[in-house]
């Protein structure tokens, strides 16, 4: 099994983080977004939408959204429970990441962090802290009620949810401000199997 | 059981679709966002992130985001795969149409029809246009290839990307320029139990 990413990339650590934590053995192609090789026609024939990551299975399958990918994995086995309802809940906390978190808290760590804040987007930046906030006091809420976000025990919920709160500092979060994100983090990054961000 | 939500609103229009292709009675608790009915402390107490669709179950459980819900409901049934790549491939559809889909078409729709394309809206919604046909011809691909989105018969995906893609045109979008996507908004229409946006 190839997977096709980045270890600088958030929604690339969702993929690293579930396998590692499984023990699945895979090969990890590197590509650079930034030299737009993520839009080649090689490329694009594994994703047709042009994002990492992307995994192609030893039959030649491909899969894509890296939230797909982390359900792909997690089915029957302890990060994805079986009971219908929590299972809904923890793909309730997968959407809620793409659509009301990552768009805030990736973004503007894009922005600052690999961009370099250019005059350019200094007001997108900052019109982006508020959404972001947001998000972590929803997940800040929860955590104050579960040791996880859904339950006792670590789900593919929080591998999503992980991957950019835990550097969010980089996109301008103040993580002081959350103190049971902060006791979830150090959760997940003491488990066995863990491997952090690269660069 | 009980759904809160807004037949205008592509997001509810999944959930109003699903229940009535399955036969599963539920009341329909409209709730206006204009009126910011969805950030009052009874909603909130509903669904923390303020947003429709939220469905209160009848031992008094809750569940959001539109596209979790659609798992919920769709688990056991035609609606979801048992394969678990299949099922992998319709997830993967699902968080495209959050990441990719819905906030190009959705976004542009609500600026077009319900803002009535305010001057300040202007450049936002011309900036839009380029994302949301990417994700039309993106889809158009796979439809030219298959007859639903993931195979040979409806799932969850096709609810999902049917919610805002059949009434793309009204954010701009000419969905004359993709017969693929006609083609299968019409079968989907012409299923048993549909029923269509109001307003």
């Amino acid at each position: 099994m190839v997977v096709y990413g980045d270890m600088q990339s958030g929604n690339c650590l969702k993929v690293k983080l579930i396998l590692s934590f499984l023990g699945i053995e895979h090969q990890w192609i590197h590509v650079n977004i930034l030299e737009n090789e993520t839009k080649t026609s090689e490329f694009l024939a594994i994703n047709p939408n042009g994002k990492i990551p992307a995994v192609m299975l030893d039959d030649g399958r491909t899969l894509s959204e890296s939230n797909a990918i982390l359900g792909y994995f997690a089915e029957g086995t302890d990060f994805l429970p079986l009971d219908v309802y929590q299972k809904a809940k923890v793909y309730e906390w997968l959407f809620f990441e793409q659509y009301s978190h990552e768009p805030y808290i990736a973004v503007a760590r894009f922005i600052q962090k690999y961009q370099g804040m250019p005059e350019s987007r200094v007001e997108e930046y900052q019109s982006l802290q508020a959404g972001g906030n947001k998000a972590l006091a929803l997940m800040e809420q929860q955590l104050s009620t579960s040791a996880f976000l859904v339950g006792e025990q670590p789900t593919i919920a929080d591998i999503a949810l992980y991957a950019y709160t835990h550097v969010a500092d980089e996109g301008g979060f103040n993580l002081s401000n959350y103190p049971n994100i902060q006791r979830w983090i150090a959760a997940i990054a003491a488990k066995k199997g863990y491997i952090g961000m690269q660069g």
